[in-house]
């Protein structure tokens, strides 16, 4: 099947957005056996997009239309498939019964602005949208099966699970399984891991393999359509998981795909410990991105953003001799934080970041992306290290001392285990 | 000038990469006035590319293309160029050139793989490459001039500016510019946002507006072509903003197209006052926000993500009896523990947070989207206020809590300076 994929959205022309919903949708078909073979981007004119709606459908069979779905003037898709169609724009009283039971619930009013999105082309078919108000819609143009869903990238992804992979497997008469397997990779490069898995499609020809990176970590996937045997199926995917392992070792965080913060949650779970955590540079996002994982409160004490000197002192009970010999990025200064929130919290767990993300992050510009991680815990454990990354850019350093934080707090909680 | 940007690459297709390139070349345009109409994303396959590109130039006056000009049999773009034109390909002797000074400076050899880089269409003119192995190079086909860079981002910015611009700008001939005023909305719905703003066309025909919902804010961005009279340009601009504001009120939130984020900043910084922050149910969200502003460690002192009840008490003094008598979501929680910031922190202001972002992150479900907002400042201000948010989602309560928390403090820092 030959599929494409329609971005509107005068954002994405203008470079105010990066368009990372046709790279998830691109993936998405891929594990569907599906290849892409155009993505088109267009801006909010309804002609633009009316036109390239119509030079799709001669193309292809299958088309991903996302964005332009809102209530704003600006939002013109389905307008532009309407015309694309030789048709009008109908009320569609399926649309408007979904958007009624969305804002209902959540005690809202549709005002006449809202009603607009429930505007679809006359030989629409309407796609639910549980996680917004603007219901997606499908329709036939010669030949070609369009899905147009919301630009929300969430919005998006719930409904392209829910009502858009369900369509495109009956349309593509095949309704296999797939089984999908997962592994989160975190300290190699994507070329490195490529370049390691090589000789991946000789050892398991049956078994697609993808990569996606989501900095800092990278998701290794592995994806067969389940014959017959799904035992079968199940028992190579994990031969081929587990051949992954082994070329890639310490570098694979989670061998279910998990985030390292689901990871790390996963192991104070499954002991009944708690963790506390004490942030400089990293300036919350560790906190951030446990209290992410839905039920972290049960081993999730505190975390004490100490960006000032004066707060690791007062907060964390840094000594202010340790400041003034070492200064705030050292690794005695992380080990001393580690502790304190550990003392502070009462937590059995406690990990610490002080580094420089920069730029004007720092004392210095010549030490951005250092950064020293304390981990104090039972038994004994009080250590601290040292990392240097090569990144100039603030947001990009502090994610990866996140992650590299959370990686450390990881390696003890899992010795720990095997001991 | 009507302008397309064509993006070339299996990893896009395949979803293992996000095209970055292209949103750097739309803004890089806009800056120099030009628009682009569209963007397209094709395969490594020299029939998909010369389609492309013969499709384009009927349409465009300027195409910028990125990626396959690499050594391997995957990069088609020559080859792709080359058959569009009705030519074959040539072994370009500045290419050449160019190539090999580039190699001999790193004390490499020129393999033959290497030279096939060389090989260009008939009539190309090279573009110089001074941080990679593989020269660019432009054409013009039925009016339009193509112009071929690397899709390695370094390579192709630095080729982009040292060559490109400014050959983009002889074909301009004019330099109009484009002025753009933006706005950040906080507290509308985007489809209340854009009824509010239906007469904008009638009163200001020369601009075009555009909302960018990033939830839960919005921008509202005017745009328009600056002709001969900049400073007339720039006063139009200023009242259609001011139009945008009265029609908006207070939902405006800054009149610069800031973040909450960077406007609490901002005022912070003007004023040379620190903040501290308590958060339970954001989780560290509002202190990684904070932090995303370069400069923020002139005023953000400390971040308290006191997750349990224990820690509430220990590190911020929030009163056991208060826990006992009123729970952990109530208005006198957030109040002591607001204040509770201030004194350990010893900053001018502290705001707080406490309530259910869900799921399973609270005693009871139905109570998911509640929250308790504390703010405590200089001249007596010790206030809070509960506010009750419709979404079951985790993720989107988080980020509304924190808006609604950097909101509440905007607004007193903004009375505080008006008295």
């Amino acid at each position: 099947m030959t599929a494409e994929i329609l971005s509107t959205g005068d954002e994405v022309l203008l470079g105010d957005l990066v368009d990372t919903n046709s790279a998830f949708l691109c993936s998405r078909l891929r594990e569907m056996g599906i290849r892409v073979s155009q993505i088109t981007v267009k801006g909010d004119e309804v002609d633009g997009v009316c036109d390239a709606v119509q030079a799709i459908s001669r193309r292809a069979a299958l088309c991903l239309v996302t964005g332009g779905l809102g209530p704003t003037q600006d939002d013109v898709t389905a307008l532009a498939c309407a015309k694309a169609q030789g048709e009008s724009l109908v009320l569609n009283p399926s649309a408007l019964a979904s958007m009624k039971t969305y804002f209902d619930r959540r005690g809202f009013e549709l005002t006449p602005d809202n009603e607009k999105q429930a505007w679809l082309p006359a030989a629409a078919i309407v796609l639910e949208n549980t996680h917004g108000t603007a219901p997606g819609f499908a329709f036939q143009l010669n030949q070609c099966w369009f899905f147009c869903m919301p630009g929300v990238p969430s919005e998006m992804k719930q409904m392209m699970e829910a009502c858009v992979v369900p369509q495109v497997q009956t349309i593509q008469g095949t309704r296999t399984r797939l089984r999908i397997r997962r592994l989160t990779v975190f300290g190699l490069h994507e070329s490195k891991v490529g370049a390691l898995l090589a000789s991946f499609n000789d050892q398991f020809p049956g078994i697609r393999l993808g990569f996606r990176a989501s900095f800092p970590t990278i998701e290794v996937k592995l994806v067969c359509d389940a014959g017959m045997d799904e035992k079968a199926t199940e028992t190579v995917l994990a031969r081929a998981g587990q051949w992954v392992v082994q070329q890639l070792g310490s570098k694979v965080v989670s061998h279910t795909g998990l985030s390292l913060e689901a990871e790390v949650g996963k192991l104070l779970a499954s002991e009944g410990q708690t963790l506390a955590v004490a942030e400089s540079c990293t300036g919350g996002l560790i906190s951030h991105l446990i209290t992410q994982v839905p039920g972290s409160s049960d081993y999730f004490l505190l975390s004490a953003v100490t960006y000032a000197n004066s707060a690791k002192i007062r907060v964390l009970g840094v000594r202010p001799d340790t400041l003034e010999t070492f200064g705030a990025v050292h690794e005695t200064t992380a080990l001393e934080m580690a502790e304190g929130a550990r003392r502070v919290a009462g937590s059995d767990w406690a990990v610490s970041t002080t580094g420089i993300a920069g730029p004007g992050g720092g004392p210095t510009s010549k030490n951005v992306g250092t950064v020293c991680i304390g981990v104090a815990g039972p038994g004994g454990v009080a250590v601290s290290r040292k990392f240097e990354f090569k990144f100039d850019d603030r947001e990009k350093n502090k994610k990866i001392f996140a992650a590299m934080a959370l990686e450390l707090l990881r390696r003890y909680l899992t010795e720990k285990k095997s001991v």
